[in-house]
């Protein structure tokens, strides 16, 4: 099984897949979109849909994983990143996978066991659950892959469940 | 020139499209596109998605004009609504109409030339300048036709400008 996972965000959104088969799983592809910074929103907004529907058809994913979002103190990075969240799930919405979202916390806890585990942590498993030398780079994608695997192994360990 | 003016929402998003011609101007359509409550968030964004593209391809609006969102004190609805719209921009980035941004308050003071006018106030206006005998309902059409017409006023009297 193929999973996509996604870290939302409008100037930068991480994305990881991973493929799974039995109990193993390794990354296929990891890496951020970076949606460029002079253009007007809305066209980053488009530039964002485009290269994840690029994503989709290229590796074809059975399931796409979005980070739910985190609530920030500071709104207006919040509405933005949430405009940005919207066209991500319209995109996968759109295509034959099945979506699922997971919270940060959720994220945290089907990785480390731990609620609070920090950022450092998290990177440190999903090298261990990707079997790679070192932490994926940069960090939005390591988040990214992050959010794959909890669905892999949510997937694996609870039955496929939908958020909302 | 046909413009379409959208007031966000992820329950209930509302529309309205004007014809300019000269210094005149009617309502062509309005109303709202509810989404199926008991549906699933992304299910809902793409039903949006689709609605609006078919009102794209129908009216062919050569404006397409967007209330920005006002910050709300209850977050996960804030969150919400800006996820519809994000969707909403990029519907209209992927159309071959301009798309325009415009504040409530950008939107009272054209109406009204007063930036705390209310509800009823803003509905008068928006039943004078289409020349309707009462208000349009429901309220989120009306709003929706409010983008409109203060798109068609900023444009005849500023000159086209794009926000963000």
């Amino acid at each position: 099984m193929i999973v996509l996972g996604i870290d939302p965000g409008y100037g930068t959104l991480g994305f990881g897949i991973i493929e799974i088969s039995g109990i193993t799983m390794r990354a296929i592809e990891y890496g951020v979109i970076e949606t460029p910074k002079k253009e007007r929103f809305p066209r980053r907004l488009k530039f964002l849909a485009d290269e994840i529907n690029l994503l989709i058809d290229k590796h074809k994913p059975e399931a796409i994983a979005v980070e739910e979002l985190f609530f920030q103190s500071n709104q207006k990075t919040a509405i933005l990143v949430a405009e940005a969240r919207g066209v991500v799930l319209l995109c996968a919405e759109n295509s034959s996978a099945q979506l699922f979202e997971y919270t940060p916390l959720q994220i945290k806890q089907v990785l480390t066991g731990y609620g609070h585990a920090d950022k450092l942590q998290i990177q440190k498993m999903v090298s261990v659950f990707l079997n790679l030398p070192t932490a994926p780079k940069p960090d939005d994608a390591a988040d990214a892959l992050a959010v794959a695997i909890a669905h892999a192994r949510s997937a694996s360990i609870l039955g496929k469940f939908e958020i909302k």
